[in-house]
């Protein structure tokens, strides 16, 4: 089974829509033609495809092979190219569990398109990522209801004895992998064990697994999210060995250093720092804030780059500073919430999606405190000048800043890209961390950004917000991603 | 429960395109924009609504109660206003065979949608029409189907015990109703014993039955199709005193004499015709080819006129009469198949259809050889100044002629309507059917339209086709209906 | 010349969008779609387009006659039905100065594209209305620029000889009407004068004249904008009988008290306040937010009420009142400003229009201040529980209102259905004119819109403003429209 | 000046439609995004506009900065990119002669649009090609048109005395040029004299020309049309000796062999075979029926290849063999026009255009009879088998063959590209043609391309047209070109 290297998603991280967009906030009918743009011209081998009820999602098979039959007759989709479907979790998402059965039900409907266009047995879609993954059951619960139900409803007898294969015709392919997709805390640490047994037994040689980056910076930190992906690794190499189960780790990258720092100039360096991981995530910004000569070259690289093994780590010290470091984090996040709460008002929305529970469109909660998703709520810190990346840095002493330079070497860069856009003077800074991350880096910040930052926090002080919405777009391409 | 009087459907037997439309032929998007109109402006109580694989078909309550939510929360979906589904029927329609299995599957959501909506429980769907019905086989699959798998797999459980119910949720409402749609000359004639054996063993004190006029009219000649509804009219009647179920028989009538003859200037009439049906269908050209006041008022009056009991009718001699009447107009179809097939291809589309077996999308076959849909059969015969009512006209005797009028007193009004439309020198009016018609009508010939269907002829014998379809449309605009 | 007596226009005071709109903000196709249902389906003989460089601005005529062909063969564009283009004044709108040349021009093609439809002589367009005339040259320099440039032009000579009528072609008509539209304080007290000057030297007989009623009640308050309407109308009938010119005044009605209160229920009452007007606008609310037959029976009353005669008006008493009570009520406004602004952000948009300075469109700005536009900053104060007509009531003695309810009769039932939407208990509704209007009107308050506020009022107190819009929109449908 | 080389235009030359269109046919909409896409990813420095009463032709600069901001602000339009207006002309388009006023008057609002975005004087638009051009007079109308009344309103005074000037605004650029465009026989052999007698008395140091190559192809033959190009271009060296003027010479190719045969893989050939031109169009097909990357790759190629010098040519003996071979091939041209015709109504659309005389919009006539325009043309008759790159062979002798090679020496390779798509067994390839060009060839004929037309050949035979327009489609894929 060929397994991709580069995953494009639908994450709306950007500051620029994509060309072919018909407004900014891209609907069904946009991510069709992005899903063939990102094949056809970008390279990526991956497009994830959101299932929240939009009515294109159980139709995407369908609408590609119509729309571009020149392209798809020489790249078959589900063998050279892959649609990975990302359900809703019915355990967290209670609204949307019927959603999961129909995408599910959609699956042998896109099979039976795909095969009448290749004119031999194709399956396009055999793979669906569930989000927010925290315990085996529920991976269970969707590998078995597909083949139980969807697939076993075959043999089921009607009224007049006729079975539904009879009556309607074969369903397939006959079975589906789960991808399990962790996002928090728990999630992480137990990666390996709840993978572990999800596989047991199964009759699997290649299980794909995934790891968010971005929301687990939101909810921890930016060092606490990486260090996190990094134990997650390493446990994952361990389970590899144990089961002999080839594992293919895939990681959820953005573009902001506090979501990922992955961008088309610096794959290289990022894809070393996350070695063990097999495919890597491009998002928006990666995709349109960017020359398409330069994202073209990127992505050849990112498919190209040798896979390499997960370090080993010292998962005890890790946690600890970790622990540290993220109460302190989610302190000054806690300060910050009214007005974090009143910017994000004012950033732009680049997808129409409904408000709900998924990778990326969680609506946060912190305590009893609601905050908007990952990518708003680091637009809105960024707006003023306060880059998440810097939260909390305060509470890493000269010791741990050490320790975690050996885990985590492109600290430095991560911290130094993100505190070009800090605001000295921004009154949202508070002067412990200021004090902390400029004895640190040194940094050099950027003119352009901070006198748009002085705007933005000038007419919010005089309530003048009539053109907020412009000043925050104007931050965000000056530093070339939106959140 | 409140029965509909008045259903509008989609059947493109218009001439101008509704004014809401983006383009001349109709989408998804459209068709919602349609069924709150039929609703808020027309004054129409059901909608039925054509479920053949287009993304919008398993989202349309959805979309209705979101777009226009002052108007539904006024008139409950469900209750006061109808929403009654058309699914493809399996044995016919192999392809589509998925499709019915989606939709039935979609009840259950668009019951949430509705529920959460009203905040009570609402069934905005719970009715389902079944095309070319032929037996009660197939409609009690249907029925088993949603009750046993639909609603039943809450039931079932899955590989760690848990019940779909506890993992999803309920699957309401818990049964639905499945019409039968008799459009051939078996189902017409067996309608009754069909419905009798659906209606075996179940607890229905109320069943919807549907008679095509349209279809019927194309394969066996338009006083075949009259008196083959007036026998089923007559046997449903039969049916209810011994059943003591009560009937409520819908009839699908577009606004071409040969499909129905039904415009808002004649309801009463046509009504009267037709008495024992209980619903009457107001297709396309009935809402978008008359000024909007005159179909206002006419929509009103099909829904006040008091439903009447079916006639008496004399099945054995209706039958004979119809066998010879029905030959003769089907070899005259057979002379002129080229042509039609010819001119067919010049009508313009005014639904955006996948060609495919569906109550007006039939791409029918007469022995061998294949024929366009009724509507588009009609408009191109039309075109050529002979309009299909006259074919075959000539095969009855006046003894036949009498003992009709008697069964079908309208039969002068729907052949004068038609009639006006010929063009005498139509090189495609063979002399027998002329003579025998002008003989009993003495018609006196539209000049605009028959001056435009020289043109058209003339057109077709030059083969200058460019302006062939502007010609078209210009005639169908001076009758007012296309097809 | 028949002269309109409904004029539609595009004032986005509406709750619910139109049905057939694409998305809730109105664009240029939606209001082709809208000139020809608002024709077609709801009776109003004249449509009001804002030429304000939209793209389909200069292509209204021929996207009408080509779209709906069947209809406007029936009903003559420029006789039957009119079309009267709002052109930006230059003077005001600097920016959009060369779209009123734009417009100008393209008046010629659309004579050319209907006389081509009708195969005669036909000027769909012939009469453009000038918003915030202020004097008579801008009036004259329109006329003149069309007469002696956009029609002249005809007569000038190119390089080799050659007139551009010869090369090009024939440019008609030959002449437009200009019609003035006054909206301050100055251009309504002067409008007979500049409207005499305008005539001066012209050969016309019939003049029609265009009065704002919105505008004016948001810079003076809404006893003032009555009363000055009223000088108006009475300084016509003057002006008539001296010049011997027929004149025909429009007045620009909302539907909310404040800015008009004309709804479908009280067509008689708000005619016969204004008599002496001969045209009534009917904005968005009018005919989107009340039951389309409700819409249909009150138009058909404005187009059959008698026009009435202008009553004699004592000017320098009026006056003196508007005086205090305009400074009493600006000085309310300007306490209110920074709320006004910060709930004005989360109120919807309904027409797709840049900001620009027009009709409807004024960012207003009283001293150095700057207020939305007329109909959101309506739409916030009474969002607020603070209905604008209240502001000021404080500054009339009971002899005061005795005197205004004789020039004034229908005072009463406009501060009554405003009064009704008003919160007693909302912080902003400050003690004195709480108790001038209770002690006045003895309200009854709506019970469901004074919850609405309150929890507005509440959301941007604990700066929860996640949902604010949909509050906004709720409270909105409550009193059937937005501002 | 930078003078760009390789202009993308829209003719509808292509089988794929561009993946960002919303249907097949582009609309006005489409080709703004277009615009953007064959400047940021395909490299193309200049992209001519078709005016043709389109809603969006005024509006395109706006367009594209307002919608690209990041991209056009790193690219000045006008300067490093340019896009050249083609406005009818009034001469030979009657109708749409006001339309050429209406795209002048549009020049300087651009230009307030552009120097408004950045923030300096920017000309986006100062060239228009004028079709069809005959004589120098309609050429110099254009420019003093543009330059005495769209400049030189300015100066003209209004009633008031107040001038254009002071109540608008300025007027910019001062001037513009006219580029002629050649397309038939005579406009070929005189192009040279007529761009002399425009540029007597004007101070123009460097002038574009324009050469058609596909539409004189179907007037003439492909071997005329290539001949009359290199005679145009040995004038034009000749003129830029006597005059000192620099000439541009701009050469409007498409990927049919028979409308120019350039595709991304023959670059290198076919601009040498063309040396003398500096600017070669890349049409729809060249953009959309190859591969992204080698598309991108080939426009490179395009722009750096070193433009040649035009090769001197016996002028006489030329076109004494062109006469003949014109003969011949229009006599066989019409034998087929009745066929032509018929298959030519089942060729797919590619643009929304309005049916009109312009560049590749001729509705072409030969003698008293209509014929498609070029590119379905070219389309219908390789769809029977017959490219008409061998209409007209069989009458040049060895001795004709061996001088035109030296003429043209890619003959051999533009013939053979086309006869890999002939069929020998069609009915409508006449004997001569075929033995001439297979003696002279020996071509491989392409099996599925042959197959496919007997498909074509025999549904036209039994008139059984339903899929026509699929299996023209499929030929079309199989040969990478529409026509």
């Amino acid at each position: 089974m060929k397994v991709p290297r580069c995953m494009s998603t639908q994450h709306p991280d950007n500051v620029n829509p994509p060309f072919f967009a018909e407004e900014p906030e891209l609907g069904g009918e946009d991510e069709i033609r992005e899903a063939y743009y990102v094949f056809s011209h970008l390279g990526c081998d991956e497009q994830m495809w959101d299932c929240e009820g939009k009515e294109v999602d159980n139709y995407v098979v369908k609408k590609l092979l119509t729309k571009y039959q020149a392209f798809f007759r020489d790249h078959v989709l589900g063998e050279d190219l892959r649609l990975t479907l990302r359900v809703p979790n019915p355990t967290v998402e209670r609204a949307e569990a019927k959603i999961l059965l129909e995408t599910l039900e959609s699956i042998p409907r896109s099979y039976d398109t795909a095969s009448l266009f290749y004119g031999m047995d194709a399956a396009p879609v055999f793979e669906v990522i569930l989000p927010m993954t925290s315990s085996s059951s529920c991976l269970n619960r969707i590998h078995s209801y597909y083949l139980d139900f969807v697939k076993g409803k075959e043999r089921l007898q009607l009224a007049d004895g006729v079975t539904v294969k009879e009556w309607i015709g074969e369903f397939r392919p006959d079975e589906i992998n789960v991808i399990p997709l962790f996002e928090d805390h728990e999630g992480m640490l137990n990666a390996a064990k709840i993978t572990g047994e999800y596989l047991d037994g199964k009759d699997i040689q290649e299980q794909r697994v995934f790891l968010a980056r971005s929301d687990p910076a939101m909810n921890y930190g930016m060092i606490s999210a990486t260090l996190l992906n990094r134990i997650a690794l390493s446990d994952f190499r361990d389970l590899e060995e144990e089961s002999g189960v080839k594992l293919y780790p895939i990681i959820g990258m953005g573009s902001a250093p506090f979501r990922g720092n992955l961008r088309p100039d610096n794959v290289e360096d990022v894809t070393w720092e996350y070695r063990g991981a097999y495919t890597f995530t491009v998002q928006s910004s990666f995709k349109y804030d960017h020359e398409p000569s330069d994202v073209i070259r990127g992505i050849k690289k990112l498919r190209s780059v040798k896979p390499g093994r997960a370090a080993e780590i010292e998962r005890e010290s890790v946690l600890e500073i970790i622990s540290a470091y993220c109460r302190e984090y989610r302190r000054q996040v806690m300060d910050l919430v009214d007005i974090i709460n009143r910017v994000a008002r004012y950033v732009p929305g680049r997808r129409k999606r409904k408000l709900h529970i998924g990778l990326f469109g969680y609506s946060r909660s912190m305590g009893n405190v609601s905050l908007p998703r990952a990518i708003t709520f680091t637009a809105a810190l960024y707006s003023l000048g306060v880059p998440p990346e810097l939260l909390g840095f305060n509470a890493l002493s000269s010791g741990d800043l050490e320790f975690i330079e050996e885990v985590y070497p492109g600290l430095g860069r991560d911290l130094h890209d993100a505190a070009r856009y800090a605001n000295p003077e921004s009154p949202f800074l508070s002067p412990e961390v200021k004090s902390s991350f400029e004895e640190y880096l040194e940094p050099e910040y950027d003119e352009g950004h901070m006198k748009t930052t002085e705007e933005i926090i000038r007419a919010l002080r005089i309530n003048r917000t009539a053109n907020l919405q412009e000043l925050i777009l104007e931050a965000a391409s000056q530093r070339k991603f939106l959140g």
